[in-house]
């Protein structure tokens, strides 16, 4: 086998490898619309659902941070 | 159980199966970072790896199309 041989080899496995975990996550985000269509069906609202869970995902100086400027926000421009 | 109680938990539990997902999604990411990180140290050029990942998703008239376009804008400009 020639170097450009092995070559070849090796970067058609990185570029399998990825697309591979690639595809993947395409099916995980599958699978999280297909939880947001179910939350709906059962009345739930996925806007709310995704500000929640970006609220979720902050430390809670930061959400008091974020809640209170987005408070300080709203009052300026009446929204 | 009141009627609240059982859609807060099932909330909830839409909101954890949301986030578990999410979490994945973010695993996979990372790996993929990695994968790029080694072909890289392994002397390939991770841009030209995503221009090639690019093209292999694409079926054969499309690729021929984008090629044939691309062949067009970088001689008009050329680039």
């Amino acid at each position: 086998m020639t170097e450009s041989n092995i070559a070849a080899d090796q970067l058609r496995q990185f570029i399998e490898r990825i697309e591979y975990l690639e595809s993947e996550r395409k099916s995980l985000a599958a699978d999280v619309r297909d939880i947001y269509s179910e939350a709906k069906a059962c009345g739930f609202d996925p806007k709310a659902m995704r500000a929640v869970l970006k609220l979720r995902s902050m430390d809670d100086a930061s959400r008091n941070e974020l809640d209170a400027m987005v408070g300080v926000y709203r009052e300026v421009l009446s929204v």
